[in-house]
């Protein structure tokens, strides 16, 4: 079986992680939605509002299923047993069907503690199931991940606010830079499925904006929406090009010596 | 006001974020408790068993609390205003006594889509609350955190399960480093508040270990925890220390050029 869902052209989903409309991410989701909605047709999952439930839990999936797997040794990756079975709960299908159909997909979160609030966390958990975001090989048997899978064909944009500034979470901030504490987003979660990521949207020092800066923000997010067909690709090494073949860790004559995030990168031309 | 929670001696707190009793997870938490318990006290707080919410939602703390200055402009940092706010939910408010008390904290859970499971990371959203955790300044005004915080005085021990190989999520590997997908954990959460973390405790190619691999994997963490008091820390550098001031990046002089997150831990000796 071939895992594909080729988008439809046009299309956008927009998933929203922020609890509050008034805040900064809520204006920024609004504007987002209307600048984009110019010349795409947008769905808006907004998980807050919707109740979006995070917990993957395979026990509620497994009940009454009979012949399941999963289970009684214990040792069997209960994730994947999960998601292989074909009994998804009902809110997991709908965003399915969203992300099957849209060619862009934005992530939109505040940085809490350093990555995704719990909600869009669990959005990964459960969505992207087994059978449906990843799971087969290609024709020569590689596995289709990294650059290819379920949901190649799309590219996404993540837009996170941050408190901090931008020296803090540049390189060798003091807290890490933000390319590498979401590299487990842009090339775990993304690019594992196929999804391309484009150039972060960050807006720093979130917390002390004022409304001069809200506006500011507002305006450079609307403009980077409307220009982003414009924007060149930035992916990640594609697994079947063999990059890591053999050792599955990057070939030692790409790069040798280095071991930052950053070697994952595709050189650029 | 000096946040301040010296830790029980002879006391440990161990989160546990998996499913299944009956998983690899499962034995791993009942052997390790077991083995901690001889000479410690263990609380355990199973966040499945206890059906943990990990939904943040500061307009269920807000709620009728006349003064609250988050909400109007929209643009304050609802998760502080919210953490500021002393009217914490019950369950907050228990796995926070929990914490305050334990010397060592154990957090177990499955590496999903290369991090916590969301019930994971919401107990970090929720628990680890400004006011609690961090949130104030030493006395030369230097902001406590990275090394200092609500929390110091305690260590830390991630165990974590990988489906993948040793090679994958090693230096260079596919997936990228285990140490740079979980440094938003070990540096960004624990280390933030003050918790020193000891080197991880993974086991490589869960899904696949049969009855053999487990009984070895349950040894070697007992192993390990009944020789933890014997092994060194391995900290991250220190913010009070000096390394980062004036930019808020890793001073040029120390480790120049190198932009691995490996930059953040201090040199041993």
């Amino acid at each position: 079986m071939t895992i594909a869902h080729p988008p439809t052209p046009g299309t956008a989903l927009w998933v929203h992680a922020h609890p509050s409309p008034s805040s900064l991410n809520g204006h920024l989701l609004r504007a987002g939605v209307r600048a984009l909605s110019a010349d795409r047709e947008v769905t808006v999952s907004d998980l807050y509002a919707q109740g979006f439930d995070p917990v993957l839990d395979p026990g509620t999936l497994i009940d009454g299923a009979p012949g399941s797997e999963a289970g009684p040794a214990g040792l069997a990756d209960l994730l994947g047993d999960a998601h292989a079975h074909d009994r998804l709960p009902a809110d997991v299908v709908r965003e399915q069907e969203a992300l099957a159909r849209a060619e862009l997909l934005v992530l939109q979160f505040p940085l809490w503690w350093y990555g995704p609030p719990a909600i869009l966390k669990g959005w990964f958990d459960r969505v992207l199931t087994a059978g449906f975001a990843f799971g087969d090989v290609d024709d020569r048997g590689v596995p289709r991940r990294y650059g290819d899978g379920g949901l190649s064909g799309r590219r996404a944009l993540v837009v996170v606010t941050a408190g901090e500034d931008a020296a803090s979470i540049g390189p060798r901030g003091v807290s890490g830079d933000l390319e590498s504490l979401l590299f487990p987003l842009t090339h775990g979660v993304l690019w594992y499925v196929g999804i391309e990521p484009l150039d972060l949207h960050v807006v720093h020092d979130a917390d002390a904006l004022g409304a001069d800066g809200l506006a500011r923000e507002v305006e450079r997010l609307m403009h980077r929406l409307r220009t982003l067909d414009d924007e060149p690709g930035r992916p990640y090494r594609r697994l079947r090009d063999g990059d890591y073949r053999g050792t599955r860790a990057l070939r030692e004559d790409l790069l040798p010596g280095r071991t930052d995030l950053g070697i994952h990168r595709l050189p650029a031309g």
